[in-house]
C-alpha cells in the first residue's frame, strides 16, 4: 500500500479522489499494490465526500506523516503551493502537479530539489490535461532533435475562436457563451491574453531544450484582438485563426519562442483541433511530425493525467525518474522582435494594394469591400514593423496583423 | 556502457544503428552511460557500415555474449526471429522487437517468459513506427478504462486511398505509384488485405485488455475491393474511406474487433490523416478521446522508436517495465457477425430506393445514374447480409457495402 496527500479539493483534486476511489481495482492490478488516499488538504468542508474523515485544513498534517510517500499538489496558483511543494519534496516525499504556473515559475529548481532528494517531481497534467505529452517527449522521442513545437494550449481560446469561423460569432459573445458553458471563467484573463499557453510552451520548451524558460522571456499576445474581418478573410487565403504556442531551434543553437495567434494553414493537422480541444506537434528529426490531440482540460481528463503520474511515481520509489532541466538566464532565446515569419495584414485606405506592394514586395492580396487584406513573404519583426510605419505614413491604415504558422 | 546487439540490418535495422551513432551524445547525457553496439546480425555483408567489424553472420555469437544486455530484434517475419528471441528471453537478455508478426503472435508467450526472467520485452515500434503509443497507453492512460481503439494503422493503404480521394485514382493505379515511391513492397497482399492493420489493432487490444488477441481471430477486410464509385458516394454522404483497425469493448465485457475500410465522418478526427501518415484514436473514460499521429513507417521514425525502448531497457536493468497481458483463448470475442454497425450500401436495379427502404427502413439516400447508394441504421452484420440477400432477390444488386465508422 501507497500513501499519498491530495493538497486543494478543487475541479481536478476531486477528480483524483474519485478515479482514485472508483478505479481502485484497475490501478491495483496494474500496480500490484494499493493507493491509499490518507489525507486530503483543503480549507473548506465536505461532510458528504466517501472520505470526509480524511480531510485536514493543516499542511502539517502530511508533511510530518512519515507514511504519505507521495503528495499531489492541485491547488493552483503559486501560494501556497510552491512553498508546500518545496517542504515536500525536502522531506523526501515525491510530488504530482498539475499546476502549470508553479511548473513554468519555479520547475527548474524543484526538479533540482527533487534531484537531490532522489524523489520524483512530476507534472504530466500540467500540459494538454489529459494528452500524454510529458512522457512521449522524455522518453519515446528520445532519439530525437526536437526541431519545433508548436500547439494549441488553451481550450478555452480555442474554443472562442472556433466560435467565430464555424458560426461566425463576435469575440464577446463567444467568450460570453464559453463562461456560461464552464469553458472560461469569470476572470479569463489569463486564458484570453495568452498567460495560460504561454506558460505551458514554456514547459515544453524547457523540456525539449534542457533549460528553464521562463514566462516573462517569452512575447505572449492573446486573441482579444481577433475580430470576425480577421477570420473571415484568413479563411479567404484558406488559414484559420488558433492560438498557438510555439518553439523552434535555431541553426546557431538558439531558441525562438512566441505565445500568439496564428493563420494555421487547413491542411494543418493543426487547423481542424476544434472546440476546447488540444492539440501539439512535436517536429523530432527521426520521427518527423508527431501531433497529440484531446481534452486539454476538465475534471477527470486531467485527474487521470495526475493519476497516470501517481502510479508512476508508486513504481518508481527507489529509483528517480529521468525528468530534468536545468536553469536557464534567457540568454539562449532570441529577441521576438528577429523571430522571422510571413505575416497576414489587414488595411484600409486608398490605393492600399499598390501601396502595400511597393513596399512589402511581392504580396498575396485578397480585398473585401473598403478591406484589404495582404500576406507578406518571411522577414523579422521588427522589418515588419518598420514597413507597416512606411504604410501608414503613406495614408493606408494597419488594421491588424497576425503571424502566419508554418504548422 | 550497456552493450547491445542488432538483428538485422535492413530498412529498420540501419537505421537503428544510425541513430545510435549519430545521437550517441544526446543518448549519453540523458541516459548517463554509453549506449555499444557489440554485434549486428546478418547474413549480408557491409563493408562500408562504420562497424563493419562488428557483423556477425552468427546468433551464437550474440547468445554467448554475456555483455550484450540487450537485443534489438529488427529481422521481420517470424523464421528465425521468435526462435531467436525466445532464446535471448530466456538467456537473460532484454529485447527490444519492431516485429508486429511476432509480437501479434507470440506476443503473451513472450511477455510471460520476460516475466519469469526477469528482463524486459519492448514492441514501442511494433504499433505506428515513430508514434508513441504503446508507452502512453500503458503509462499515460493507466487511470482509464478503455472504451475503444481504432485507428489508420497501415500507411500503405492510407496513401491508397488518399490518392484515390483527392486526385480520383483508380485503386490499381494508386498502388502502383505507392510501389513506385516505395510505400508498396513488390508484394503487397499483406497491406492491401489488411493483415498488417489487423496484427496492430491485434497488439493494441491485448494490451488494453490484458488478454492477447491472436489475427486468426479477428475479421479482416482490405481495401482491394474499394472503387472510385464508393469514394465519391461515400464523399457525398460527408465520409471518407479510411482502413480502420478497431477494438471496442461491449458492456457484457466481451470485446468487438475487426480489420476492414470503414466510412469515418469528416468531422472525425481520422478523417483528415492522409497519405502514409497513421492515426490512432484512444477512447478512456477519463480522458475522452485521445489522438496520436504520425508517420507510421519509414527508417528513422520506426527506428527511433526502438532506440526509445533501448533506453528504456537501459533504465531499468534490474527492474522490469510493467507491460504485460495474459494468454488469450479468443472467448472474449464476439463472432463479427453479430457486431454492430450502419452500412454504406451501393446497389443498382430498378425502383432500388423504394425497395432498399421497404427492407431496410429509414435509410439515407443518394443517386448517381443508374446507382443508388443508401446508409442504413445500425444493425448485427448479420441482418444486413439477410436484408442483403431480400433485397437481391427483390431485383436489385448489390455492388459494395462499407461500414460506417463511428469514430
Amino acid at each position: 500500500m501507497v500513501s499519498v496527500a491530495i493538497m486543494g479539493h478543487g475541479v481536478v483534486g476531486s477528480g483524483v479522489a474519485e478515479i482514485l476511489l472508483t478505479h481502485k481495482q484497475k490501478l491495483f492490478s496494474g500496480l500490484g499494490e494499493e493507493i491509499y488516499i490518507k489525507k486530503v488538504l483543503d480549507l473548506r468542508e465536505f461532510p458528504d465526500s466517501p472520505i470526509a474523515d480524511r480531510f485536514t485544513k493543516n499542511f502539517e498534517d502530511i508533511i510530518n506523516d512519515l507514511e504519505i510517500r507521495v503528495v499531489v499538489e492541485v491547488m493552483g496558483g503559486l501560494k501556497p503551493a510552491y512553498d508546500f511543494v518545496k517542504r515536500c519534496l525536502k522531506a523526501g516525499k515525491s510530488v504530482v502537479t498539475s499546476n502549470k504556473e508553479l511548473v513554468a515559475a519555479h520547475g527548474a529548481e524543484l526538479l533540482a530539489i527533487a534531484k537531490e532528494e532522489n524523489v520524483n517531481f512530476m507534472f504530466e497534467a500540467s500540459v494538454g490535461g489529459g494528452i500524454p505529452i510529458i512522457r512521449p517527449m522524455t522518453q519515446c522521442l528520445v532519439a530525437n532533435n526536437v526541431g519545433e513545437v508548436a500547439g494549441i494550449l488553451n481550450g478555452t481560446t480555442n474554443f472562442i475562436l472556433t466560435k467565430m469561423i464555424e458560426d461566425g460569432m463576435q469575440f464577446e459573445d463567444a467568450l460570453k457563451l464559453a463562461q456560461d458553458l464552464g469553458f472560461a471563467e469569470r476572470n479569463p484573463a489569463a486564458d484570453i491574453e495568452g498567460h495560460d499557453a504561454c506558460r505551458k510552451i514554456c514547459i515544453l520548451a524547457s523540456l525539449a531544450y534542457g533549460k528553464h524558460v521562463y514566462p516573462e522571456s517569452v512575447h505572449t499576445e492573446g486573441i482579444t484582438a481577433i475580430t470576425l474581418d480577421d477570420v473571415n478573410l484568413a479563411e479567404a487565403f484558406g488559414y484559420v485563426i488558433k492560438l498557438i504556442g510555439r518553439v523552434k531551434k535555431l541553426s546557431d543553437g538558439r531558441i525562438d519562442i512566441i505565445t500568439a495567434p496564428m493563420l494555421v494553414p487547413f491542411k494543418s493537422q493543426l487547423s481542424n483541433i476544434d472546440n476546447e480541444f488540444n492539440g501539439i506537434m512535436v517536429r523530432g528529426d527521426c520521427t518527423g511530425d508527431v501531433v497529440f490531440y484531446g481534452k486539454g482540460a476538465g475534471k477527470l481528463p486531467t485527474a487521470s493525467a495526475v493519476v497516470a503520474d501517481i502510479v508512476d511515481c508508486c513504481k518508481h520509489m527507489k529509483e528517480r525518474r529521468f525528468l530534468f532541466w536545468a536553469d536557464g538566464d534567457g540568454r539562449n532565446i532570441i529577441d521576438w522582435r528577429e523571430s522571422v515569419s510571413a505575416m497576414f495584414v489587414r488595411v484600409t485606405g486608398a490605393d492600399a494594394a499598390a501601396k502595400a506592394e511597393q513596399i512589402f514586395g511581392d504580396i498575396n492580396t485578397v480585398s473585401d469591400g473598403d478591406m484589404l487584406a495582404f500576406i507578406t513573404c518571411e522577414m523579422t519583426y521588427a522589418d515588419f514593423e518598420e514597413k507597416c510605419r512606411t504604410l501608414e505614413s503613406a495614408g493606408v491604415r494597419v488594421l491588424s496583423h497576425i503571424r502566419i504558422g508554418d504548422i
